[in-house]
């Protein structure tokens, strides 16, 4: 399997996050791209390619150009300001307050955002620029039939990033973006199946009233877990995205036979659906030693379910999403990879 | 004039607050309240009294009941996870998101609240409680016409609290309580003049659709400053409230000449509207070398207001709120009052 994959990742160096009650060193690190990388050159699972540059138009597909242009130029009104440390919004327009856009950068922080353990630094554009190039990559080597699988490895991740809203690690949807350019060009159904340990809120948000996404995730239960205000069971679509939303909430302690039986639920679904392409939000912050998160995967379980997802039969993109247990992950992720192109081959 | 005060609000002792991309120790302190009670003394003002209790009621009156249950328990659901440190929320449900409430504290956190500077900690809740008990007495002694005018020494501060919502220092909006103690006593029109630096969005937002309370606030520009997304010129009421909001938004480096006359104007409308009682939101915050804000009024003009309020002739309570030039506060504060009682007394 081809990977595409930007050295550019590692400008996205934050250094704290706030989490329970402390700044905390951020858990979503340089390093976690980089032992992935690695351990796709370990085991051989095919060449590794620089992303093309398909530059804002297709990113401005999914994303508010105001909050693109945000982005772009949020780090450099911060350091305008005299102040040299990360990034981080403290203040949000929660109900009674108006959606308005003040001029301050703290203000403008608080109106894009969902959380304070997102921190923009002097990289951060950079960074997430290349990772949804990295994803357009991987959607147009598909979408060419250039390739059949394609794994972009994106850092930072995207699946938390909603049109207009930065947060969960994640400031633009590399998964939405690679979805929304397949379609537009000529792709008639996409399915993606989210894995990550968290409900990708900014995904469904973005596609939620559209039947040409289907979009499902298995996660923990927002009423324990985080983003703890989306990714409930009735959220099933609008409109006529009505019954293309599936969320599978597990509680904490969910173990593979568990997660296996939602997983199996979810790949009838997209068999069902018979989606031209496949987008898998990968993440593997559903194993069992993750450091922020409270599933029981086991290192052979990505495997086994990389496998399931080969029997679908699909062109497939992975995109890869969370994962914190870092010294692990190369090997959570290419374990779903090498357990594909082995189903596959068979 | 009578001081109304209690020492609970020592234990509101947040460690630190998020700000400027970091966890700083809290401006808002205990010892902000002990130099205003010390020179209340020293000046010799009058006599310092304790709270009575009123009980949850009144509190229930402005605040949604269950956000009442969450900030009496919320430190309590927090330590309960193992954690020592300081309550801080950090993630919340804006736009695409639901407002839903979770079970876990983050998640609970993130829905009541708005900012990521406003610590929950194992006094939160008592402090808070004297803090809208020692209004709720000042507002009883004027209503009862035991006294013409009472200083409502409040800590922690009340301004920025909405219905369910904390945040900027602020958990029970303690001039938002009594106003409506004094309205639910018979009071038909009650002002509140809020001259803390930071627009009182909690306070307009509880009144905003009611023509029986009139707000009025001078405050750093919304477009500049916290809060940001509330404070703006436009904004003048709803419904039979429809002209009973006044906000005089003022840009950084403001000083007197230019507050004065956005302060006569706003006290013109105070004796337009002729009040049972006027309310005070005494923040001094305003103050040349406040370490947030960006006015630059000296201390003898603290004194000249509190003249120009006295000649209104009202019956006037006034209620603590912000101002973090801690040395200075004491002075700043009791030169309001003082003025106050120097030109009532002519």
């Amino acid at each position: 399997m081809l990977t595409v994959y930007s050295e550019d990742h590692a400008l996205q160096d934050g250094k704290a996050e706030l989490i329970d009650g402390q700044l905390l060193p951020c858990f979503e690190m340089p390093r976690r791209a980089f032992l992935i990388r690695d351990r796709v050159r370990e085991v051989g699972l095919g060449e590794i390619v620089p992303p093309e540059d398909f530059g804002r138009a297709p990113i401005e597909r999914v994303h508010d150009p105001d909050f693109v242009a945000f982005l772009a130029g949020a780090w450099d009104e911060w350091a305008a300001t005299g102040r040299t440390c990360d990034a981080l919004p403290w203040t949000w327009p929660m109900r009674t307050l108006r959606q308005i856009r003040p001029r301050r950068i703290d203000g403008l922080m608080g109106y894009y955002s969902f959380d304070a353990g997102t921190p923009i630094t002097a990289g951060t554009w950079r960074a997430a620029y290349a990772s949804a190039q990295t994803a357009l990559t991987g959607a147009r080597l598909i979408a060419t039939g250039e390739q059949r699988a394609v794994f972009a490895l994106c850092r930072p991740p995207g699946h938390h990033a909603a049109a207009d809203l930065y947060g969960g690690y994640c400031f633009l949807n590399n998964a939405a973006i690679a979805a929304q350019f397949l379609i537009d060009g000529g792709a008639e159904r996409v399915a993606i199946l989210d894995v990550d340990y968290h409900h990708g809120n900014g995904t469904q948000a973005i596609f939620y009233d559209r039947p040409d996404v289907l979009f499902l995730s298995l996660h923990g239960d927002p009423a324990q877990e985080f983003p703890y205000y989306l990714g409930w069971g009735d959220e099933r679509g609008a409109g006529a995205g009505e019954g293309f939303n599936v969320n599978y909430p597990l509680p904490w302690g969910t173990g593979f036979p568990a997660w296996g039986e939602a997983f199996e639920d979810a790949c009838r679904k997209v068999a069902a659906y018979a989606p031209d392409v496949l987008l898998v939000s990968l993440g593997v912050d559903t194993y069992k030693d993750d450091p922020i998160s409270k599933f029981r995967l086991e290192s052979e379980d990505f495997a086994t379910y990389g496998a399931r997802i080969a029997r679908l039969g699909l062109p497939t993109l992975f995109v890869m999403e969370g994962g914190y247990a870092v010294e692990q992950i190369g090997i959570n992720v290419v374990n779903v990879l090498t357990g594909f192109e082995e189903a596959r081959a068979r």
